[in-house]
């Protein structure tokens, strides 16, 4: 297991541009755990929202088979299994709350998260480089969009998770540290600090209103500093 | 909407033995949603349990056609779908968090939420109401267990939603309160008074630390009231 | 096994308006048996009938998994079974041999036939229930239909099983009697007494023509009785 | 639409032996309706049946595409549909009621009737077919037999359908005829004049006593007909 | 195993016009294995080619239970296996090949390969026979086409087996031989002698260039002489 | 379209050990198509293959989304397309040719290849990568193989693309290339030059036998050189 100190991120590396067929890739790396985030634009939107001139955003999440050892299985099967379907609707979420879809026009947005190496911690990664993407691509069609002045963003966004192990609150768990924990919490927040989503689970345990309050500390912090990363990553193109 | 206070339950009616088949049933209204849970016991464990001893135990949701206006379509192509999918899972999670599954035997204890009306909280009237089916359930084995002279239950559980109504923080959301909640969050906790689950979501919104405060404090005074109610409908059946 | 003498029918039990969100929803028991048959009106048809003027009226049929001991595994793989399909195809043919689809306008009913309880006789209970639900249905639309001075029905419609017991003629089968039955019979007949359905079936068994005559007698007698009850809970609904 | 009178059968051809890898093989045509039925033994039995000495007889029926006009889509998406479920279940209990299953082993025979081409009468077509195939593929096996001196059959079966058309009970309805009658019934009977299954089925009719006593009697007639084709198809290998 | 010389091909029988309800219908029968071939004719194309006034052809691929010992399952299950799918592929590639589908209008012919016996070679007996087939299709809508005086085709088409047995290049392999083969190879070729399709594997196992050549010749004089007998069978309805 | 000369390779690059999970995981890209290939290695096989001291080598092949323009969608829904199952089929089938299954003893190596950019030729990137990833993976393992002095390999591996374009022979085609091919050939190749699969199609064309003779030659040169990149990639990890 880990020897960082319970409230230090891992070391992260993002590439942007990491693939030239989407407008926005982004290889997001956070300890042993990558995420391929690609973000493409289509200019329609699901049968539900026709008409009514805004857009969608969506995403989907996948972990290679060869992301972990032992292979992990492919979910081709017709069943996308639960944890899959409830990591990519936290995403889709996630990144709508600080979409602004009136100015997108009719358009939909697809993220998708492919874990290529999963070591705790990629939901969390998943969110945060696919902000990264989610820029790139609004910036490949910004000319298009009602107001081409600025991008449709109302915040930037990132995530991370925290826990109890071994009696500790605990910032950013490695798969070893995920297995060990008896809490588990994934924070989303907006860099202005505000939350967008709070899972908190014990797993076959429970937790106080004190340790809470600890691991929203830490979580914030965690988040503060993703921000920063995300800003140096983006660069010029922040859109803040 | 709703007339009720912004932190009061809606009225709540509990009918244990239901139905004959099973041995856990039990029929819980909360307002307009209807739920019936009953509550299995099998001999057997899955097979990556088996020669442990262990028990285990697992819930399914569901909603039939007829329990919303307009009809709801059956789920039977084969996809289960995500939120059908969540909900099961964070059901299951919570009963575990308080059974003793070492204290069970190789048992497996399956928990059908089936949802005869919907008007909002279908998720957490079904934690809230499976515990009562479960603690019937585990009373009609208690002879064979392990340990016949205690059922295998560490705590209570029960769950609420609270949510941000019209910038008001407000408890026990129907269904058009939690259409038109910014934030919306299910907390699932112990009768001692310890999380089990916190599911808070911004609805492409966000919200502050001193909202999740507010909510918090809602969710812990609805929640001690279900405790009473619980206990009420188990009488001398209540566990501890 | 029973003692009810050979030609009589279980108690039965029928409530109506069980649940809210459906305009017809009837609670019927037939002795250990229990089905909740709502009815939904939708203002569309399938694409094969549109643009005739015509309605349609469909129905399903399912077992909740707490309706049977040992539990009944969720239909949810993506194959409805072979039993479900058949006793649902005959609730719907059932229902439409009474409606005058042409006086529905294009309008869809579902009925909903959700077993709560098994103990034989579900898909005969599932059709008497599901008349009286078609009826209050039908009633929440009167205003709107192409006459608006009558229901668009030609007749009641009812169902029971009769069959073959240790050598008996038997009336309305439980669980036990279906079991050890030689030769089983499903017979749905309108009020005025025509056959809509005959579905008999030797159990790896045969039967001969006066076997045949005594079953038939027997349902005949029934279904005259449960076109009363039924007569009996619609009160001044009653459409004749 | 036929100008038979309507108590004659239309004419019948049988080819055994038609095809070389499954030891039952029968080319059944009636009129405009042909069905292979190849029926193949196999050494084992479902799961639920091991161990009893017991054998087990299922069947499956299948349309190919070419057997109508337009084209019928192949079933091959998951959902074997509702009647093509219908009919091979009415098969295999029909083939199950003439068979002594304790004398066959722990066996299986699968009997496969694929139509080749539909004008009508394909389930009944089948179940004639079928037992011509049966015998063929018993007789494969008697010597493996535990009783070897006699196949394990208590009786021949065999189908038709009748119903009322243009008023008129007539004897096996061809495509146009089954289109174009209020009433459609469907008689298995063994050789010695029992009844395996009666379905009768009014569509979006109804039918009385009288009329349900005219279409019994010639479907007696039928199956007593068909009882002499099959045992002049079987010559020598007639097992009674 | 066969003793033919490896030059030759198995004897072969055709029956044009085998069944009624498709215009296209031909029992093609070479040694030991059979295949159904009917063509259908449907007055629409798939939406991908709407108002571009061409037509499309595809296949479908089959093999019947009863066509092999043991039984072959049925392909229902919701998944077309891999070797069922490469074969319909190549089918209606090969079909496509020598078929002007700009004069066809906008047409579908949907060709169904059914294999009633498979004894090896069903995938190059499905496209020899399923070109006669689409030739007696073709000229059933002759008349409807943009240019009435000539059939929509710019060359015959027929496909051969031809593999490495026992060291020893050999032309039309049956499934003994398919199975002993280190080397199988699939020829598509025209009646002109040019290559639609080459598949060529080494089961396990490679080839050189000298074998290479040794299989190209022989399959040549196959196709050469299937041409001489689908013009036989063909006769005065040979298009060239 | 690239103006490459018709018979040069487009540039390769590859990266070993790109991930960390998965023994062999190469990074494969040639111009603008890079393949993910990472092989496993698992202590079992097939039920079919159990007790008989031999390994299975088995291949999957998937595009990600984001490799495509516009994005392609997932393949979740249950079906596996044609395609995809062609081509992972042959990544399996050419890795056996050069494998001595017998020396692996009872273990499943299983190769999968994600498609992280696709412009052209991925299916022979797939193969190419594959063997690089393959001989990592049998590396990891070699200690615990039956002979562990030498790897189980009979030769190496590799596949190239070659097509008619406009009219010339032409290897190594790209997206457009292969758009715009009249002949399409994928040839796998043993190191030591023998054949393991050809694959060639007249897109609703055909070839001569002189075209056919071209496209070869030009094949073979291009895998001579893959053999060497290969060999360079390997180093000292090569196995010959």
């Amino acid at each position: 297991m880990s020897n960082r100190p319970a409230h230090q991120l891992r070391p992260i590396k993002i590439k942007r541009h990491y693939t030239r067929p989407s407008p926005g890739s982004v290889l997001y790396q956070s300890g042993g755990t990558t995420v391929l985030c690609t973000a493409s634009v289509a200019k329609d939107v699901p049968p539900w929202m026709k008409g009514q001139g805004r857009g969608w955003i969506t995403a989907e999440y996948n972990m290679l088979p060869g992301s972990t050892s032992p292979r992990k299985q492919r979910e081709r099967g017709g069943k996308v299994d639960g944890r899959t379907t409830e990591i990519q609707r936290l995403i889709g979420r996630s990144l709508r709350a600080i979409v602004d879809l009136d100015q997108l026009g009719e358009r939909s947005l697809t993220v998708d998260c492919d874990v290529l190496e999963a070591d705790g911690g990629t939901r969390t990664a998943s969110i945060t480089g696919a902000f990264i993407a989610l820029v790139d691509a609004l910036r490949s069609v910004q000319k298009e969009l009602p107001d081409p002045k600025r991008l449709p963003l109302t915040d930037s966004i990132a995530a991370i998770s925290v826990g109890i192990v071994n009696g500790q609150p605990t910032l950013d768990l490695d798969y070893a540290q995920d297995f060990a924990a008896a809490v588990d919490m994934n924070i989303v927040m907006t860099g202005n600090g505000r939350f967008v989503e709070i899972q908190g689970t014990g797993e076959e345990a429970t937790f106080s209103d004190s340790q809470l309050a600890a691991m929203l500390k830490l979580a914030k912090s965690g988040i503060a500093q993703l921000k920063e990363i995300q800003h140096q990553a983006l660069g010029k193109a922040w859109p803040f």
